[in-house]
This record gives C-alpha cells, structure tokens and sequence, in this order.
C-alpha cells in the first residue's frame, strides 16, 4: 500500500509527540488508515536542535510543503506568520492540512477554507480548540441534524489554573499567576492568556462552526481575568457562585431590534456553583454545548500540553490520511447561514456590581434608584459595612435581573460620578447558563 | 439538487421526532447535507395510528426498503427481528442504514458491517450508545491516532436514576423502582435495563469501537442492579463513595498468563464520590474515556428519549447524506486488531465485601485469614456490632486490595460455609477508574 508523505512543520513540545506516536504506534495508525503514515521532513527553524531526526530535517519549510512527495502537512508552528504563507502554499500545492493553529484559523480561517475548497483537500484542526478533547468534529458532524444554542466553555487551561488556585486558597490573582508561572501553566508573558485573547480565537473557531457563520477574531469579545480580584471570588462564593473564563458562542431570535444573530464572547463571569463546568478545576478545559433537540451536553478533558494535542493532530492526521486513501474529502466547512454578529451592548445578561459608597441613610435607595432609571431592575441588593467604623465606608452589592450591556453600562457610568460612591470595586456578568433554577 | 431520500422503520418516540425535525429544518439539513432530505415512507405495524403521516405510511417494510426511490434506511423499531432482516435487505440493495438499535448491532453487528461493506454504502449507529450524547464518531475518528485504554460510562439512565434516588432518598431498591416506573424512567417490564443487558449492549457496541476488536453481548460479563440494598449505598457512602451501574471496556497489557486482551462488563460498583462520574444523577448518562496520549476525557448528557435520541440519529443521516451526495462513504468498521476477551475469572479489580457473623473472639481473624489463604491482599477490615446484643450477631466489612475475580469468589464461597458466617449481605466491586490518590 503506497504509504501517506507527512510535511511537519515546528518541532517543539506537540510536533516532538507527533513524531513520537508516528514511529511507535506506526501499525496502528496503518491499520485505521488504510495506509503507512511516513515523515517526509520537518521544517525548523534551527536543525541543530533536533540533530536525532537527522536527514528528515529541513530549514527550508516553503521547499518541504510543496515538494512532490509530501501528500499532508501538518502544522504546529503556531501565529500568524510565517504559518500563514505555508499552509496556503501546501494547499495550493494540493496538499491537505492538519494544524493546531487557533490564532491563524481565528483570524484568517476563511481564507483556509477557500484554498482547500479550491484544491479539493481537506483542512483539519480538532487540535486548535480544547486540545485533546474531541469537540470540532462532534459540533460539525455528530450535532449537524440539531441546532446548537449555545456552546460555552473553559478552553484556556491557564486562566483556569489561575481562577481555580485564587478560588481554592484565596489567593490574589499575582500571587496565582506567580504560581502558574512557577509550575510552567503560564508563559514568561502570559498576556495571549489572561487577557483572554487565547480562548478568543477558539470562540471564533467555535462559533463558526456552531452557527455556520463566519466569525472571526475581531467579531469576539473580549475581557480577561487581571481584574479579577480574590474579594471577587468571595463574593462570588457568597452567592453560590464560582468565577470561571468563559468563551460563549449563543445563537439569539429575532427580536424587534435585529434578526436571528450570534454572540460570541470572552470574559469572567459568576456561573453558579452546581453547574458542571464550575467543578472543572486545574488546567483542565470543559465545554458545554446546548442545542435543540440533543438538548445539554458536556465535553471535558486536557485543554493543552504535547500528548494530548498530539492526540488530536493524530486523529485528524488519520482522517486525512483515510480520505486519501478512498479518493474522497471529508466534510467541509460551511458559512450557509451567515447570520450577524450581535453587538455587544444589546447583550443581555445579569450583572453583579459592588461599589464603595458614603456610609450614611438614603444612600442605597440613591443607588437602586439609578438601576431603575436606566431601566435595570434588580434581583438583590445588599449593603454591609453600615456603622461599623470603617471610616464611613459601607458596601453595596447589587445583582440585576437580565439587561441591556449598554444599559448596565451607562448606569455604572453615573454611579461612578455620584458624589456618595467612594468608587466601582467589580461589574461581573453573572452566567446561569441555561440551568433551571437560576432566577433570569 | 437531487434528493436524498429516507425510508423510516418504525415510528414510536424516536420516530415522530426525527419526521418532525426533518421537516421544521428542512433548510437546514439540506444546507449541511448538500441535498434536501426527504421522507420516502414509513413503515409501521398499525398504519392507522399514524393517519397524519397520510400516503408516507406502508406497513410493507420490506417493500420499503428496496424501492427504487429510496437512498437511506432508518430503523428506529429496536429488537432483533424483523429489524435484522430488514436492515440486511435494505443494505444488499444498496442502501445505507442508520439505526439506533444496540441490541441488534451488539448481537449481529459485524453481519451488518459485512454487508454495508459488499455494496460499499455506510452503516451508522451513533444514536444506539449514549443517546445524544456524540460519543462513537469522537472513539471512531477523534481517538484514531491514539490508543484508547480504557471506556467507563453510566449509559442506562434507568438504573441511574434508580441508583441517585436510593442514594439521594436512602430508599430501598424496590420503592426506587417504583417510582421509576411511575415518572416513565422505567417501563413496565424494566429487565432490559435493571439486569443490565442495555448497558451490556452498549459495552459490546463501545470495546469493538475503541479496541478495533469484535466483541458481542455474549463476550460481556453482565450483572444488573436488583441485588443492590440501602445497606450497600450507605456502606459505599461511609467509604466516600457511590455506587454506580458501569458499562467498562479495558485494554490489558499481555502478562504471563495472556496476551494483550480486552474485557467489557457491566456491574453495579462503587466509585469514588469524586469521580467525575459519580455527579453524574437521574436519567443522565456520561462516559469516561482514557487514552494513552489524550489522557482523561468525559461525555456528559441526555442518553434517551424522543428528541436527544433524533438528534443523533440526524447527524448521522446527514453524514451518510452529504457521503452519497459527495459520491464516497464514511469511515468503517475495523476489527484489525482481534484481541482476545479476557475472561471474567482473570478480571483483577477491588471488592468490598459484606458479611454477618457471630459476635464472638477470633472470628475477625478467621475471615481475614481465609482471604489470606485465597492469595486477596486486605486494603481494610471494620467489626461493627460487638457486644451491642443484636443476638450475638456483627458485621464483617471487608475492602480488597486488587485482587483476581476468581480469588475472590473462592473466597466468598469458603465463607458462606463457615459456621461462623450467618450470610453473604454482599459483594461489590471498587473501581477507582484511574484517579489518583485511591489505593490500588
């Protein structure tokens, strides 16, 4: 059997496992394959650093994915460039491709999608989304006689190292990222993480695939988790509630303002302690996935690291490989339904607001009362502190009933300008996130 | 574009739902499909009951799966015939099946497989394991570039609902039933569910998947949950535990009494109350996965009814829908690697073991020294009673380390014929499932 040419290109943590499980478990992959999978070469930057993979290694990474004998190429290189420029490249060149690529499919994942279109090959990525957990190809195929609502998920095992550690010991968010760092959870510059830009990209990833639609990056909202403060966990606590990241991708009706759109978004919210995902702890990632007729559904597993990624390059490799093999492609994408972003102010959601305010009578029916004229109605509000001797301080914390983002945020606007609020400590989304129970 | 159109055998829950959706999505399956779905016919026993289905209705089934007009055959009527028969006509005329019926595939799987193999169309069931829960594409395709280990999943919903609610309400295992039956969780005659053949099903259908291995209902080891007693789900409480019906298929290292094999069983046993599985109640249904490269994975949601159930059966038909429009078929079934099944005997896990004795000096080292006579390493043993006057009776609990199965029942057999025994309450298996930090 004419064995399938791999490319790889990057041989850091994942492309070393890839290589790995290639060799060891090379009749395995045959069998499901239908075909011997053999490394044509490995493009690195620095070939002296991987001297045991002797003649297989190449600098030249533009030769190696349009050389004759390369059928697949598999990319782990990661960013935008040069990963870019390669893969329309090997595509053009009729080669099909596997990446793991998250930031580049986020921003430029159309673009991909033509190319292979054009050249009939297939383009894969399970890998670029919650690592090993198998989760692309169930929205796109097992889900593709439902309507997905909703698929919210912890995709960055970072962040959630981080929130997990603030929540378990009450740790500052400094003294948890010092930790994550010291473990090797977080990089040297950990921004792509905690700014929330990593479980961007995989939102956008996600929402395309969910709703048929193209949505990109810059179609994402997005917040990180710098801000989030162990008096918010505590308060979070105090409601039931656990602070995780979330990437939610929702699917919303037709309302008098817009037609049926799709949200997609990145940010901490409060969800509530009983929820599956709030026990998802560590660097583990979970995603929960609501759709019509399948109803609620919980994918969980290991977000990141080189076995499990590897795991996922290698499903996708032998798909590929499988298709080959039978002269066919496998499922394409498809933006059919090309429904609109909704902007982010028409979001409704609950809020948790906590502001520092003048310790003194009529002062939290000042503060209700602007909830009221922006037309946010409130579930809860609770003032302590109230002449305890802290310096005539009291605090207030007020949880809404679903709003307006823009609403909420022209009411924080005027509470920060009252002269009886010392200040805004947090606004939190609070997330209930489909669960019965939670009052909406 | 020409139609795909869809022959349905049976029209009870399942069946009115996939119909429904077929037509409230029809735009929406034909963007994903690449052609329009259409209902060619339905056959039921009593066309009568179904009088809005008008001209669609046959009671000539097998008519109706070899005529002309007809591209795929769904069955949802379960049982082994006529669906066997049927399903095997339908795929010798060339027509691609979908079905949702784990009795058949577990008893006669592979004759369906040989058959959709000679006409080269596709045979999918991802509906039959796990309702909606997308769990056989993920084994099948996701996991094809690793090596699965091991699958443990809760996949009746029946006998977990029973199970939450003893341990919930502490109540017997006949009031639980009973009130199973009465909110529709249990159908009148409950065996399938409550002695654990559905779930056996389901454990053939899921080691042949993960271990490229034929393994049918008649190679599980299969015991139900009637035996389980209020005594036992406390007992598993006092040891931090729960007691779940578990469908598990496990990959055994060759050792030097056999070469690498697999094992598939379903037993009620006590896992540990912080396995991720042990939260899972009611009539939800969660699978656990490890492989070697992806690590830990779960599935988690609704594993019966109408719509989650028609849910999964439309992804497949869409798949099987887009693989005829696109001329080539998904992947297939391998049996490649044709590992042995372990025999039961062989099986080493922990047990917990329950006895009723008479309260006097030197029984404990009776017992425990029995066990040390069979070879069972003991992890803990606790006398309760002693002394209190409950007629001169106590209670032996015993916990094993991991010990061989047929160890262990030579064990047990010697005991209930001590004169010192008064009775066997109970034997249960331990399973830690792979979780650190719960001794082997």
């Amino acid at each position: 059997m004419k064995p399938i040419r791999v490319a790889l290109l990057g041989c850091g943590t994942v492309g070393r496992e890839v290589v790995r499980l290639l060799r060891e478990q090379a009749d395995e992959l045959a069998a499901r394959a239908g075909a011997p999978l053999e490394v044509a070469g490995v493009a690195v930057r620095r070939p002296h650093k991987h001297a045991d993979l002797g003649d297989l290694l190449t600098s030249d990474a533009t030769g190696l994915v349009t050389r004759d004998d390369v059928d697949v190429v598999v990319e782990v290189i990661g960013g935008i460039e040069p990963a870019r420029a390669l893969l329309l490249e090997a595509l053009k060149a009729g080669k099909s491709v596997v990446t793991a690529n998250k930031a580049l499919l986020a921003e430029d994942g159309p673009a991909l999608a033509e190319a292979a279109d054009a050249s009939g090959v297939d383009l894969y990525y399970e890998a670029a989304v919650a690592g090993a957990i198998p989760l692309l190809r169930p929205l796109r195929e097992s889900l593709a006689g439902d309507r997905i609502m909703r698929v919210a998920g912890i995709v960055n095992g970072t962040t959630n190292f981080i929130l997990s550690s603030m929540s378990a010991s009450g740790a500052s968010y400094a003294d948890a990222l010092e930790e994550a760092t010291r473990l090797g959870y977080a990089e040297a510059d950990p921004s792509a993480d905690v700014d929330g830009y990593d479980a961007a990209s995989k939102a956008a990833i996600l929402a395309s695939l969910a709703f048929h639609t193209r949505v990109t990056a810059a179609d994402v909202h997005c917040e990180g988790i710098r801000a989030v403060t162990a008096g918010d966990i505590a308060a979070a606590s105090a409601m039931g509630c656990v602070i995780k990241l979330l990437a939610i991708c929702e699917r919303t009706p037709a309302d008098e303002s817009m037609p049926e759109s799709v949200s997609a978004r990145v940010y901490p919210a409060m969800i509530p302690a009983t929820h599956p995902l709030a026990a998802v702890d560590g660097a583990f990632n979970a995603v929960f996935v609501e759709a019509e007729a399948a109803g609620q559904l919980m994918f969980y597993g290991q977000g990141a690291g080189g076995a499990p990624t590897a795991s996922a390059v290698l499903g996708d490799l032998v798909a590929v490989a499988r298709n080959r093999v039978l002269g066919g492609r496998g499922p394409r994408e498809s933006a059919y339904a090309s429904l609109p972003v909704r902007p982010m102010g028409t979001l409704r959601t609950r809020y948790h607001v906590s502001l520092e305010v003048v310790d003194r009578a009529g002062v939290l029916s000042t503060i209700t009362g602007e909830f009221a004229r922006h037309g946010v109605s409130i579930a809860a509000a609770r003032q302590t502190g109230e002449g305890d001797g802290n310096n005539g301080s009291a605090r207030i914390v007020v949880v809404t009933h679903r709003a307006a983002e823009a609403a909420l945020a022209a009411t924080v606007d005027v509470l920060a300008g009252l002269d009886v609020v010392h200040g805004v400590h947090s606004v939190l989304r609070v997330e209930d996130l489909g669960r019965k129970g939670v009052a909406g």
